[in-house]
């Protein structure tokens, strides 16, 4: 399967892989939530995932399917910070090695976080060097498995299990068979994975990529119908789901599966961290937010819909400031 | 069972009700808290159980264990907040009515829930009014049914179901069974009935009650063997599990199955949520802290610990300020 995409049995094995590892995380419902907005909510918290974010799937079946010279040898990742941690604890809990090459000016929390489950951080200015060079001669010295971050079909079967667990959770929690279901998406690794998931658990559901203004390549891709890329390069507090367009192989498995995306504000999200806040408990980071704020404040039915919360790696002057304005 | 222990049948029992309402909460790891600690740390994060705190279960398994003429009557509770919640959405989601008795000076956010949820709210002055007078005269007046918050069997077996839960997580992750396993402690519901689970379901483990400094009733009362009370009766930042002494059915179980208990400051508290916020992506109350505080901050050994946060529902401010000092 080098460059296809996964197929439903990638999946499923992956979930195989995944149990005892990683965290089957919780539907999560507030009826005063409900109240506040007039339709059933459901919110898939990947903030308790391991390392903080739904990363750490993918990363897990990525390693967990190296042979093991491959393994032995380490892996090689670039990355501004989830998937780093998802791949760094990955490494570690099943005797590999990982070097990670994170963008100098990535938050600081990330960074420490990085090292602290024990990999190799090597940063790099991302205005004067080519991290790709970097990456490149590093791997090659050492022998080191490149893991990208969503373009790889096996990091999108490890993605695509939180969608085996949606499936299987609405069904128990009696949730319409046509709900829309909300996905932060970056490189669309875990949009694509879950929509293939769900084409085949719960095909009555309608998945939709979130994303930030100024950030929306993959809601302007499925719109043309062909890979569109972002001017900015950053300059979203969603720093975690920038990217400059979507994958080669996340692209068309989104085309085939998804309805059109949504984009909301850095406003948005952040009143979407401080709803978080009072009605589910959970921390969620702004880029892990946007489904959230996509189901709260972009809402064009009154389908039950379920908001899939990526991550909650926020740095706490940040979240201090969304409960500020917002809670 | 009027008012005697639940056996464990009882608990079971309530676990059976409580299916497909009560959410299943996650035990929560984290690596890093671990590394920072030095010792393997989980979390029974019942912030994220319906209406933030493990209230809800003995709520709904009280409710559920009316015959159906009280249920129709409705319900009656006294209860600064959480308990409150608890009980409203359980008699809501019954088709029932609840009636709660809360001090005039409660958190705003709870009073406002509590009505949110269908309950009618009934405010009275600590310091000028009798509660339990209030609260006879209502019940009977209107034929309404009293849900004690601790001291009754069906609330104890409710509450206990969350001790089910965590022998049967614990065993799933490979937690050592002879942990110690650490619970926030009002009146004591919820640590006599995981204490009554885990005796039946993993009787190496050690349960211990974690109070606030200055509201420590039932250490003093399980280190004397008689029922203590507290000279202060508010005053802690940990209002959720103030109360003045543990309860007559709930001791005796406490004392037969419990180990000592553990005091912590408020300052732990805080230092505990924001340490859960940062490392575990939960949103903690103090009183639903202290347990984790005291896994953190009060070892005696280098055991596996599970940290049972009883509850979430803290105002914005006041988390803002935990992350201020402490994040």
């Amino acid at each position: 399967m080098a460059d296809q995409a996964p197929l439903i049995s990638d999946i499923t094995a992956a979930a195989d892989r995944l149990v005892g590892h990683a965290v089957r995380t919780p539907l999560l419902n507030a009826p005063l939530l409900d109240a506040d907005f007039g339709r059933r909510i459901f919110v898939k918290a990947e903030c308790l995932q391991k390392t903080g974010s739904f990363k750490y799937r993918g990363a897990r079946n990525a390693v967990a399917s190296l042979d093991p010279a491959e393994r032995a040898n380490g892996v090689i990742a670039f990355s501004s910070g989830n998937h780093a941690q998802g791949v760094a604890l990955a490494a570690r809990e099943m005797g590999s090695s990982a070097v990670i090459i994170m963008p100098a000016d990535a938050p600081e929390l990330k960074i420490v976080n990085t090292r602290m489950l024990g990999a190799e951080v090597v940063l790099y200015d991302r205005d004067t060097e080519d991290r790709d060079e970097i990456g490149a001669r590093l791997a090659q010295e050492r022998g080191l498995s490149l893991i990208k971050p969503f373009d790889n079909p096996r990091v999108i079967a490890g993605q695509g299990t939180t969608g085996l667990e949606i499936a299987l959770q609405a069904k128990q929690a009696g949730i319409s068979q046509a709900a829309d279901v909300l996905v932060c998406c970056g490189g669309g690794g875990l949009t694509s994975g879950i929509s293939i998931a769900l084409a085949a658990g719960a095909p009555e559901m309608s998945v939709h990529p979130v994303e930030p203004m100024g950030f929306d390549d993959t809601t302007r891709s499925l719109a043309t119908g062909s890979i569109q890329t972002n001017t900015l390069r950053s300059g979203s507090i969603c720093d975690a789901i920038v990217t400059p367009s979507p994958g080669k192989i996340t692209f068309p498995i989104m085309a085939s599966h998804c309805g059109p995306g949504i984009v909301v504000t850095d406003d948005e999200a952040m009143r979407a961290m401080a709803i978080a806040f009072t009605r589910l408990k959970i921390v969620l980071e702004p880029g892990g937010a946007v489904a959230l704020a996509a189901a709260l404040f972009h809402r064009d039915n009154d389908n039950d819909v379920i908001a899939v919360a990526s991550g909650g790696n926020v740095d706490a002057p940040l979240f201090r400031m969304a409960l500020e304005k917002h809670g």
